[in-house]
């Protein structure tokens, strides 16, 4: 059986995972590929911490044109987790043409598109299922199992730090601070947890799941992303009593031809498939013309998961080395960009407001919303002390133009202060 | 843009949504295929009844023959949904050498090896996404997304109609019988439901499922099947006092490279992903050695859904057509098939007991059980009337020689009736 070499950037828990996946599956994968697959050229940032696999036939280096400039080496995985070194590197493995596979979601949301025309321009395949839900093959999924579809709506828990500290907040009503302190003591959320609490994280995989659902390069300022920072136990408390639970959901929605791409926290009715999604899981809500409502479910990080996506994509490149079909694009639908106006983005919201328990305030709050005609599907009042009180309504469908108009006109009213709004999906 | 035709074999609700979507997603389906896919001809049974297809483009015939003869079409898609027939036109359209797209469960569980190695000869492609959970991609999922796992055990509700039977039962306490009929009057239930109802539909799933996710050609004799036709409201009432959601599950399971396929009732936990799949829906929850825990929802049947996973097996092939690459086998992982003995079979059981209320049987029940090794985790006692108690025991993990030794042995005794036993699944 001819061996095919390939070249690792990068030995933290992802590489070594795929070290040992291409070791322990090596008969299965063999046997579909047609090739050995043999990991030969690593590169590592300190030779003395990478000591383990000193005699297992793999070379270290700190030198990354070691690996790149390795003419037996066919497809290179990056998977070092920065940008611009981790973009000059795949520019280079893919001019000296190589095909390559990488778990890094910030580098293809923001040059996944230019990325993707030099490989197609040096016959080289880039894949980068990993990138989005770990072990989740979602990507492929959409590109392939769903590609008969015309898809409306991607709904996705695609960050399982905040979906583990939100079901600590919603389980165990613990507050944020002792959830994110959880999530840091088990290593799922780094010192500076901006990125994921903030939804950024989040915002760049829905980059990447709209092109590939809509065929739309919006960038990463074209997402609206709140993250979870401000969410407080009452709320998810207040969202319960009304028969919801509130997720961390990226929704990117399809209207006549545009896009709209978003981050934010969700109340979603308790029986919807997402609302079940616990702990440190990912799943994604497909909504397709034809299809109907399809999820994918699983873990959404983790060495071997992860790992496990990035040894599919090396797969999927073997089969096309073997096929003489390489430089094929891996999504080739595409349409034209186009940006859905916050006029004509439409759904419900649930709007927290506090204010002083005086007559003529309520009347005020609902004048507010009413000139903005939006109507109330629920309200619930509750007293929080002698003179103040929460109130929280569930609005019915309005566009997002319109809500705004009406959160800003209220800020200005005395005796009002609106708290926090969220989305509402049914 | 060149053209590629496809002939319809059958025109039922499959047939026609395949036609729908191939029409209205058109624009993005030439764009990632390059072609012009056009259905040209369609058998149907009866030419008076499918007049609706008039002035349409598309030849009806009465005559097989007009379409898999037709030199014009590469394509035939055979949604008629019997065997035999099926079987003999599948096998003409490959030897004339035609890619075949089936949604033919019974077909391809029954000859799929054979018509694979038949497709192979004729350098065709042959697809059958739609023959298992309709609009869920999961066949493609295992056979490419999970391709670098060794998988562990794959679970499936792949029968909508029981779940939708039991989502009634258990929610609104339905009968079984009264349920049964909710599913015929909504076109879920046949007259004679016994395939589904007996596990039969989804034993031939799992056959499927088997087949792809451990490379294993077990055939439908290998399945232990039992249905859902004695299970009782009361035993839905009692798991739920457990802890528990009863769904129909196809179960296939690897252990030491041998397989074991069952098709049972079985208690999840209500926190598991799939008790959390309601109505009609499907699901399949895969555990990977690397990939851990995914799982794939959505709707099971209907046209549209169906449909759709048809027109992406056209899309497939269309693809392979335009790099030249048809013929190459769907699923190339191929082990040794081995048969898992009962006696290495081990998982937990829900076993329902009648016994007279007096001293001494009791212990000689646990007696039975005790004899071959089976220990319990929960056991629940309730009066059935003066003389009669209902016990329940969730035993621990056993093997399935064992459990039928234990109630063969309590059939014998006297003053004890096994009513039922179920899997349980943690």
């Amino acid at each position: 059986m001819s061996s095919l070499n390939v070249g690792v950037l990068g030995f933290g828990t992802v590489g070594s995972g795929v070290v040992r996946i291409l070791n322990e599956h090596q008969d299965k994968i063999s046997q579909i590929t047609g090739y050995d697959i043999a990991i030969t050229k690593v590169l590592v940032r300190d030779l003395s911490k990478a000591r383990r696999y000193e005699n297992t036939g793999i070379t270290l280096t700190t030198n990354a044109n070691d690996v790149i400039g390795d003419p037996s080496i066919a497809i290179i995985v990056e998977v070092m987790g920065t940008i611009e070194t981790a973009y000059d590197y795949v520019v280079k493995a893919l001019q000296a043409g190589k095909h390559v596979v990488t778990a890094n979601k910030d580098l293809i949301a923001l040059h996944g598109d230019h990325l993707i025309t030099i490989a197609r321009e040096n016959n080289c395949d880039l894949f980068y299922e990993a990138s989005v839900a770990g072990g989740i093959p979602i990507l492929r999924t959409i590109v392939n199992g769903l590609a008969s579809d015309h898809l409306k709506k991607v709904m996705g828990i695609v960050n399982g730090t905040t979906n583990f500290m939100l079901t600590k907040m919603t389980s165990e009503g613990l507050t944020y601070n002792d959830a994110l302190q959880q999530a840091q003591a088990l290593g799922f959320a780094e010192s500076d947890p901006t990125n994921d609490v903030d939804g950024i994280d989040a915002a760049r995989k829905m980059v990447i799941l709209t092109r590939l659902s809509f065929g739309m390069n919006v960038s990463l300022d074209d997402v609206s992303a709140t993250g979870i920072r401000n969410l407080t136990v009452d709320e998810i408390k207040l969202a319960d009593q009304l028969g919801y639970t509130i997720k961390l959901l990226g929704i990117s929605e399809e209207t006549n031809g545009a896009v709209d791409v978003c981050v934010t926290p969700t109340l979603l009715p308790k029986t919807h498939p997402l609302a079940g999604v616990h702990n440190e899981n990912n799943a994604v809500f497909v909504i397709g013309e034809a299809a109907g409502e399809t999820m994918y479910y699983g873990p959404g990080a983790g060495e071997l998961p992860t790992a496990s996506s990035v040894v599919s994509d090396i797969i999927s490149i073997a089969k096309n080395i073997k096929l003489g079909t390489t430089g094929n694009v891996f999504n080739s639908y595409v349409h034209e960009t186009n940006k859905l106006a916050d006029a004509n983005c439409y759904a419900k919201y649930f709007v927290r407001l506090k204010m002083t328990d005086e007559t003529g305030t309520f009347l005020k709050m609902t004048q507010r919303f009413t000139e903005q005609n939006i109507g109330f599907s629920r309200i619930l009042q509750l007293p929080e002390n002698d003179d103040q009180a929460t109130v929280v309504v569930i609005t019915h469908t309005t566009s997002r133009a319109n809500l705004h108009e009406a959160l800003a006109a209220l800020k200005n009213d005395n005796g009002i202060v609106v708290h926090s709004h969220y989305r509402v999906e049914d």
